[in-house]
């Protein structure tokens, strides 16, 4: 199976904050964010598999700072590694500054995909490519994620993650 | 500020899955689901501080078992702990088996509200009270989390998180 | 066919009252009130009948008080009767108060599903065991709203309608 | 205040069945149409008093057949008569036969808007004028409905109710 | 196949323009306007034509004068001419005027539909015979716009463009 | 009023076709394209100008083939050329092919969109500079159009319109 550029599973997705996406104090809700999120993500995950693809889970995400009704939010997804059949996909939240123009990051998220046949089952996916310094570091960091994730739920002894190791040495001392 | 029962920030909402929850394998989206989380909990949270109430942060979510069209799902929330003037919710999903009529658990997630005041400024909020088993678990888990959050945010020790060094401890062995 | 319990009917939603959802005057629409209680009714009836339902009638409902932008609208529905294919459910609407924190009722509505197979065509339902007093009384007052509906529609004779007599003849005095 | 001809209030709109808007049969669902119906109505109640209007109650209404995905829905709204401030607003619902090209009705409902001013209080309309045979059967049915529906409430004796004894001497025989 | 009358496929809708159709300014999206007229537009084709229909073009449309929030919207679609497969629709927008009643007209479009069979291949349409002054206007207008369209899609010499001919020379002086 | 670049005001958005956005074919909606082209084209006259801008008219849209259920449907606008308070935006539409995953242009519109202040008065936007070969192909051909614009208003004589008048000496010979 072909490997595949990161940058080819690039979505982008710009939206205006409408008052049904807004609470009581005029900002946008957390949940509307996340759907967007997961829809744009999906587009990446099928574009780097060419695949039905089905949100496996998301990582933590944090809503640092408020959006307002009117803003524009872009959301920027790219592929960050692909584990035989699963993909983790990063996404950028940016916010125009509607006096300077310039987009600055307010948010992002990693949410996890599998990419699936007509059946529901699990097929492998290309692997991908890092090439900018940006996309190097998230594909390293995509494994200590994946490691972490297969202890919490069972499936890996600590002292094999090697990679993580030293964090988890760090946090206990 | 006086103590509030877990058990009186209780929300339920029931939702059947329509033709435009789903992706096209007919399962409802991740998406979605998040986005009914987060209106759910956000009542939850209101419930418990009477605030206005914004959308911290989510804990990992795993989508373990597609929910297919035409599906009742039933969220069920409730405040798990409060720390000064956050709150952790935790929502339980449940999917009616349309043959038996059991309602069976088929995903969890924890978010975090912050209630603020009209200028989005955060306010406190009473403390909870667990009574139940299940309650008293989450609400000393709920420290964990925050611990580790804390620590992962940088504003935490390790070795001051000392709720949270003995997990730690395991897996670095 | 085994007989079932009011109880195991019970449906619960909660929603946020959105801006799309209120005319005017800031006030929730009736329209989005009656899609809102149909969809928890039909859920309700789901569960009694484990069927395919579909919305045969609704009773007269009253608009008594207006519901705000930002409320916490929850609706409860439950069988109160069974007739051989057909559901009486009963939908009670509860508003949060946002400063006590208490529910307090501000709308009630009376709706009749049919459970149909694949074709469409009317099938057998369970019957209803009320236990409660209020399950009770109003399991007795669905007989007299089917009689009255019977008799409206030319099916039944007024004389008899047992049921429903005495009230009749005290109208007509 | 000037009286008004009924059908200078008179509202229509098209809708096309989307799939959102059906159960798992693909129908129509109850609670989609009866929010149509409470737009449209209110349309046609605000053509008549040039008010805001509120939805006051909504009469029985029946669901007998089944509506299809993909069927043009046409709902025809006529205020029928007026009270002081309350407006009763009847509906009909037209479905194109998609081969005929001939529009039949398929249901019906009445409506009861109120015209409010901007705090909400009740305000005067003006008088209704039937022309059509139709429009005047509606108008005197309207006087009967209303005064059930005072007895309903408790705020009118029956024996007062001169129109409505007819029938009701009828149903207790 | 038989003719058909320009009234025979008349289609209206009425909306109220609600939050989520409206620009910071509380003005109707011109997007949503034109989602609108697609689907009245439809409706008219469809009931000339009796078969699916398929936006084919749309025609320059002016948003000349701000529709607001709560306005009622009335869109009147009917069918100018056929050709072949294709059929042009005219759309009027009209707004009541809230204090006088009055429905002024604000805009209007120009749609042409392809009706088609199930695999989407084009098929034949009735004839359509204007009987009032502005349908026979539209009706011949209806032809010079098709010619223009052909002349711009190189499918048409514009010397053959007889009816189009005496404005183009007058363009040109 | 400082010059700005046209790739500036470059806007994308991607949305995958879900049912409510398709008709009884499993096609795209044209209404439901020309609200998504609507949104993204007023975020690219945002960009350009940094005001609340208002959509002014649309040129003519040809819908040549049919985007299906599930397809990904990215928009890319791009604000061609500005005249004082007005600026048009190209947009171009694309269709991911699901086996190579090249994306592949299946349609274009022109919207014009004028900026506005808070009482809703036109008011002047920066000059647009043209890059790319595209850029300056489409900025002089929106002046030909600007100018076919105005003299179809009457507020140009044909023969002033230097730049169109070529056209229409080849279209009338």
């Amino acid at each position: 199976m072909k490997v595949k550029l990161a940058s080819e599973s690039a979505a982008t997705s710009t939206h205006i904050v409408l008052p049904d996406d807004t609470n009581t104090l005029g900002n946008l809700m957390g949940g509307r964010l996340m759907y967007w999120m997961d829809v744009i993500a999906a587009v990446a995950a099928h574009r780097h598999s060419r695949r039905v693809v089905v949100t496996a889970s998301v990582n933590n995400i944090s809503f640092n700072q408020p959006i307002k009704l009117g803003d524009f939010v872009t959301l920027e997804a790219k592929v960050s590694r692909s584990f035989n059949s699963s993909m983790e996909v990063f996404i950028e939240v940016l916010i125009d500054d509607h006096k300077t123009g310039v987009k600055k990051k307010c948010n992002e998220a990693i949410f996890t995909f599998v990419a699936v046949d007509q059946l529901g089952n699990a097929i492998e996916v290309p692997e991908l490519k890092p090439e900018s310094d940006v996309e190097k570091q998230r594909y390293e960091a995509a494994l200590r994620r994946k490691q972490l994730s297969l202890i919490l739920a069972g499936r890996m002894k600590p002292k094999d993650a090697t990679e993580l190791k030293a964090i988890f040495e760090d946090l206990a001392e």
